[in-house]
Order: structure tokens, then sequence, then C-alpha cells
């Protein structure tokens, strides 16, 4: 039943975004996974084109007049939710003028290609100008929509990953974790140092197996394979929409445990968008998943907390042994899981393990804000960026492309995304333990390879619960209490140091 | 340099329709080769919204205005052909309402649905309902753009896809053929008859092997694999863009002839689309290829002219038996040029030889003329049908499964596309008589694998020149004469009885 009054009709609008939203969802997929080099041109066309419908679609001047009628017609809690959502990704649209949008495109896009020639050559001067360019315009994006948000410019940015994420929040977290982290890491080396090192099985590990494996684990977490697909790309995502979600590995075949992982990482974003509620919301703001901070902790809530878990390996070793012909101790389930647990200070974040990996965040997120509020020069970033290696990891980047030029992120324009990393590894933790304790099948569960009863907790208390609630409100609801460091600093110990 | 003016504001308009064409192109595509079944309705609900947003823009109210207005602006011929492509393109989008449209697309969907099961028991009465109702809407539309184009209302569905094709012209080809046909038939029988009958390899041929060599192939013919990409699906075709072409096929282990010259036939549209003009035209209706008869006719000059010539087959006999590590003279470039040349009175036209096809499309080119013009009842078609059958073929179906029920087009509202089949037919004969005379290297290259003459020459003579001239222009530049059935009949004569 399809509602009336200005409120349907920002239903109405909202839903004819989502559906240009699918489409240019499965051509991103298409062109990450599929497409020929010289489709690039007439797919940037494409693309183009359907992300200026869409704009244009939640731009409609009509919009703010609607959404000003629409509070006094909104019934229950979900239509609320939807029109706050709704509101949001108005502002976010219109708060910045077209030409600034298609500026910093442009800009990121030049600054991207610049980019990746500097870090070859580990060269930060080379793409310092173009880098200043664009953190001028993600400052006046920012700044915008600071203004129309009602909130500061680092918030603003952040809002566009994280909806209601403030700074405020990570600065307490964060520091609650580098209280502990530094000290940490060295206990963790050190317990690590009193072990017999874990075997590495030895390969080549045939692609085609790998791909059989990941599917047979897919199959276990629950990927629904009718409403989804598993293939390969450079950089592995998830993509596509709740209905047909579009999943990416890449296979070396020197080291199986790259794609099992990232598959499995992927999987538990899939799970999340299978998830969402269907019907009526599936095309509106308020059935979309909640925001970065939640759909990365559904990732790691699979990656981190449920397949590195004894239980998990003492369920997948004989299968791992079984698709790659492995004999031997090295694929016994003691011997996988103290692999999966290696802990190691390293320069790259993406390469990190979950113990240091909070600490490559927290070392991005003080820059960028510093960086974003203009309170440092960019010029500096390099010897900051070392800097706060030396003190957080304890370790100095022999070359800018071990430092500040590794990731994409700044010079493509996303500024104010990687604190969720982090919040997403925490908020996993926190759920985990608060499912573990309400359920006490779901270890048992992985140990046999049913994952049932995580995902039937994670539906209810998560996937089902789509935008209706803020990200903080969702996890008071479903651990008791807001985002705690303890919980994650409690996981850390139990398992590096038991 | 942008084109000013009415005519300059055209170019946008049609330029943005295009590339929403693109899009579709795209999802149709992944439709059909990648999508998991559970992805059906959100697809549908994307392409519909796609299909919505290109009709809008090519019907927009101020088009008729400008239509006029462009006519005093075109200077040159290409910009002159471009206008009068638009205002085709706009007469088709503007003359059927929306309501005609929207009862059109459901009425086929609906009754393509009985169909499926109607043809499965082999039952026309219980689709005749569902029949009549699309045949009735399908007339409401040809009147419609019957009155809106100044043609009959035959050759207003016949305009959809063969742009300007008149049936009196068309009576008169196939009245040519129609002369010769049955008697042909019968002589190439005979022949067949007097030789001995060539040898069957004997598989089962690997899918893989077959992928490999169908590769293979196309590299010769000149696919370029930077611009398109070679994937299964249950029915082949020739998809996506001129920048981004996607052909697909189908595997039988048990036969690889089925997979191999469907892999040629669809290079062969895949190199018009390659080949079209590009620049300022590529999203211009200029720059699309220049109906449905040119299209076949690419495909079949490679499928049926180029690949079934004794100089393909000493070039590609030794790499098939390398592919399959066939042995034996079932292998030799003589056995199979004649398997490849097999005569047969067959019920089904897709499993047509090119002697007997013509017959199977003339059949139902009369058929259908005759229900859109009103001259015969739906309920007579099954008896229509099988004395067609018995007239020009002299057999008769044994039931509506094998006869009026074969095929998907009328049932899923394409009325007016069979003639296309047989025009390209005789279209590519045509082409490739006047290639090879042109150019002595042609038939030559092909011994070698080298397909670049005949690949330069229409290039020259069909691709690159987009929708600039009619199809009886492009002929007669390119041959000398329009379309001429007594070059098809020579080329059979040559082929079937020397």
């Amino acid at each position: 039943m399809a509602a009336q009054g200005a409120y349907g009709r920002l239903e109405a609008i909202f839903g004819k975004s989502s559906i240009l939203g699918d489409a240019l969802a499965m051509l991103q997929w298409d062109m990450a996974a599929m497409m020929p080099e010289g489709g690039a041109e007439a797919r940037a066309d494409q693309m183009a084109l359907l992300q200026t419908l869409a704009h244009e679609t939640v731009t409609a001047p009509e919009i703010p007049d609607l959404l000003v009628r629409a509070e006094g017609e909104v019934g229950d809690s979900w239509e609320k939710a939807n029109l706050h959502e709704m509101r949001r990704q108005w502002v976010h649209a219109a708060a910045v003028p077209a030409d600034l949008v298609e500026a910093l495109a442009k800009a990121e896009s030049t600054c991207e290609m610049v980019w990746r020639k500097a870090r070859a050559e580990a060269d930060f001067a080379q793409v310092l100008p173009s880098l200043r360019t664009v953190l001028a315009l993600v400052r006046e994006t920012g700044q915008a929509k600071a203004e129309a948000l009602g909130v500061g410019i680092y918030d603003a940015l952040l809002d566009q990953y994280e909806p209601d994420g403030r700074s405020a929040e990570i600065d307490v977290v964060f520091a609650d974790l580098e209280s502990f982290l530094p000290a940490f890491i060295a206990q963790a080396l050190e317990a690590q140092a009193r072990r017999p090192a874990p075997r590495l099985p030895s390969g080549p590990f045939a692609t085609e197996s790998q791909r059989r494996l990941g599917h047979e684990v897919m199959a276990a977490l629950g990927f629904d394979f009718q409403r989804g697909r598993l293939d390969t790309s450079l950089h592995p995502f998830c993509g596509g929409t709740p209905d047909d979600t579009r999943i990416t590995t890449r296979y070396d075949e020197a080291d199986f445990t790259s794609a099992l992982m990232g598959v499995i990482h992927e999987t538990g974003h899939a799970l999340y968008e299978f998830g969402l509620p269907g019907g009526r919301w599936r095309h509106q703001p308020v059935g979309r998943a909640r925001g970065m901070q939640m759909h990365e902790s559904q990732s790691l809530i699979m990656e981190m907390q449920a397949c590195r878990s004894p239980e998990f390996w003492a369920w997948a070793a004989p299968r791992l042994a079984a698709a790659f012909g492995g004999k031997g101790d090295e694929w016994s389930a003691d011997n996988l899981y103290r692999l999966g647990l290696k802990v190691e200070r390293g320069f790259i974040r993406v390469d990190a393990d979950e113990v240091t990996y909070p600490a490559h965040v927290i070392i991005r997120y003080r820059l960028e804000k510093a960086l974003v509020e203009g309170r440092m020069e960019l010029s500096d970033l390099p010897a900051a960026w070392n800097d706060g290696y030396a003190r957080l990891l304890g370790i100095t980047p022999p070359d800018d492309r071990l430092g500040c030029l590794q990731d994409i992120h700044w010079f493509g324009g996303s500024w104010g995304y990687f604190p969720t990393y982090t919040l997403g590894a925490m908020t996993a933790a926190q759920l985990f333990d608060a499912a573990t304790q309400a359920d006490g099948n779901i270890l048992p569960g992985i140990g046999r390879g049913d994952f049932a009863p995580l995902r039937g907790w994670l539906g209810a208390n998560v996937h089902a619960k789509g935008s209706s609630l803020s990200t903080r409100e969702l996890l008071v609801q479903a651990t008791g209490r807001p985002l705690d460091a303890k919980v994650f600093e409690a996981h850390l110990r139990r398992r590096y140091l038991a």
C-alpha cells in the first residue's frame, strides 16, 4: 500500500533514486569484474549520467517543502526514521553546488592518476599540488555540509560514511584504545615469541581449488547464490544490490589465506545486504544498511570474530586439507588457528593484523582531522605520518610509498572514512560478545560449519533494522551499551595473551 | 566541437538517450550472462526505469519544434542524415501513447509465459487468447506509427527493425526467391545424395577446449578483446555497446559446431559494432548500425560466406583437430567443409541450413503480414502454417510445437522482424560477392586465417557508414545494385550444385 500526501511523494522520489543507485551498482561491479579496458570511457559516461539523474531526483525543487509537510504526516517510527534519512540524503546532495561537485570529481580523478605514479616512485612532492587541490575542494564541500547539518567540518565529512558519526565520541574511544594499545602490542609479540611458530602450508594452491573452497565456505556462512555471485577483481569488494549481491576476491596461488579470509570478509558484508528489510522499505533510505561502521562490523564479525575462532578451524581445517590435497601437521586446526593470529608491526595498513590495525587507523584519523580543520599543512604530512608510526607502532617507514602514499583514500577524495574501519572492528567484537552470550549455540554451531544461529542473531539485531535506528541506538539495543573500547580490549587480551 | 542552435540541442538530447541505451545494454547483457535468478525483479525495475527515462528524453515536448527549426540549420550530409534518423526515433517513440506502450509490454510478458507452456504441450489453443491480445495491441501500435510515418501498417512495424524497409520491395525479392527455391532444394538434396556423406567427428568436446577455440577464431576474425568479451548464455546474442561488445554462446559437448559457428556469427555482429563511426557520431542516431537487415548480413557474411568457404576450412581444420586432439580423415578440411553444407528439409527454423532457411522466413513473413493487415484470423494460423510448409518445403509439421509455436517472436510482440533474417542472408551474399571481386586478397587471406582484407572492405563500405545512408543506398554504393535475389541464387548454385 503506497503512502499518500507529501510523505508518499517523497517515498516515490527516493524510491526512484534507489533504483538508479541499483543500476549504478551493477555497472560499477561490471567495471571492476568484467569490463574490458576499452569500455572505460563509455562506462564513465554511463555512470556520470546516472549519477546526475539520481542527484537531480533527490534535489528536485519540491523536496524542501515536501520534507516540511511530511513531518506532520509520518505515523510510525519507521516512517519517521525514513523521513529523517531522506532529509540527510537531501542535505548531502543539495548542500553542495553542482560546479563544486564537478570540480571535486575532476580533481579526485586527476589526483588519483598522479598518485599512482608518485606512490610507485615514493615521491610525495609529485602529488602534493594535486592533493592540495583535492583537500581545498573537500574542505569547501565539508564547510557547505557542516553549515547545512549544523556540525563541525570533519563531522560533516564523516557523516557521509557514518551517519551521525561524531568525532567527539571517536576521540574518546580512540583515546581508550591508545591508552593500552602500544603496550599491548609489545605484550602480544612477547607472548607470540614464547610459543612455537605455526607452520605455513606450502603451495602452490590452484586458483580453481581456492574458488571451490570459497564457494563451500560462503555456502556455510549462508551466502545465497540465488541472490549473488563470487567473481574476481583487482580490489576485492562487495557490490551489487540486496537482491543481487556481487562479491569479488583475488587469488594468490602462493597463499590461500588472503582469498579465503577475503571471501569470508565480503560474505559478511553480503549477509548484511541480504538481511536488510525488503518489501516497502527495499528502496527507501530507512531500508539501507546503517553506515560504514556497522557494515564493516558485519564483515569483521565473520572474518575476525567467527572465522578466527578455534571452533571455526575445527570445522574448516579438514576442508582446507581436502581442497588442496594437504597432509601433515601444518593442516591441523590448531596450526591453522595460530597461523591466522600472527601479530606483526608493519608499515602497510591493509596487511595489518587485528592487533596493530587500530594504530594504523588512529594515525590516519588524527592526521586527516587536523588537515581538514586547517590545523596542519599538507607539506608536513610525511613527517607527521612517520612520527605517528614511531609513537604508536615503534617503527618508521623507510619511504613515503610505505608511508603516507600507501592508501588511495585521501587522493581519491575520501576524507572522514578511515575511522569506520576501527569503529567497525570494535563494533564487531562487541556484537559477537553479546551474540555468543545471548545464544550458547553460536560457537558450537560454528564448530559444525552451521552459521545459522549467528546469522539469526545478527539478522534480528542488526540486518533487519536497516537504518531505523542510529548506530548508537542499534548498538545499545543489541549489546546493552554504546561502543566501548573495553570489550575490544578484553577480546584482544583473551585471544592473544591467554 | 559541439553543434549549436536547435540542431545542437537535438544532438545533446539524443546523445543522452544513447548513453542511457548503453547502460541498458549492459544491464541486459548481465541479466542474460551473469545475473542470479533472485535478481530478476530488481533488474526489471532498473530496466523499466531507464527505459522510461530514455523514452522521456526523446519525447520531450520541445522536440517537434526543434526538429522543424533544425531543418534550416543542418549543413553536411551526415548532419542531414542524423536529423532524419532523429525524426524517425522521435516518431516511433512519440506516436504511441504511454498507456498503449505499457499495455503492450504487459501483454507481451504475459503471452510469453503462456507460450512457454503451450509450446511444451504443443497446444496452440492455450496461447490463442493471450496472442489475440498481443496482436490487437501490436496492430493498434502499428496503426499509430503508420499514420505518423505515412506508410502501411505492416511497413510501420517493419520500420522498427529495418528503417525504410518496405514490404512492396520485400514482396519482389521474396517472389524471386520463391520462384527457384522449391526446385533448388530438391536439386541440392539430389546432388548431396550422390556424394559420399561427410563423417561426423565424435566427441565429447570439452567446453574449455571449445571456449579456447572460440577465442582463437574470434581473434583471427578481428574481434578486439580490449573492447569486448565472450561469455555463456542460454540464448546466444551480441550485446553491449560499440566500445564494449559482449557476445555470448552456449556449449554442447556432443557437437562443437553449434558453438563454433555461433561464435563466428556473433563476431560478425560485433565487428559491425566495433567499426561504427566514433567521435562526434558515437552517440548520435546516424552513428548507429543501419538496421537488422544489414546487421544480420554482417553476422552471416562471416558465418555463411567467409567461414563456410573451402579457404576457411583449409585454415581452420588443423586448428580444430589440435583443439580437440582429433585425428583421422573426419578432421580434414574437405570433410569439415562438406559437413558444414548439409542440406535438410526440417521443421525448425533455427536449425535450418542456408538453402532451406529462406523458406521458413517467407512462410512467416506472408502469415504475419496477413495477420497484421487483418486479412487472416489467428485461429487459422496453425493450418495456414502447415500449408506453407507443405507448399514451400514439402513437409508437414506433426504438431504445433514443431509448427507455429516454435518461435518466440510473435508471442513476445516482435512482428515485422522475420524478413530481416533472409534479407540479411541475401545482403551477405551480395556484399561478399562484391568484396571478393573488388579485392583478390580476401579469399586467399581467409585461407591463412587473415581476415584483415575482408574486414577492411566491410569497414569502409558498411561499418563506417553507420546510418548515413539508407540500406538501399548503402547496398548500391557497395555492390553497384539494390538487393538482387539473383546474386543469392548464384551463390547457392555455385556452392550446392557445383
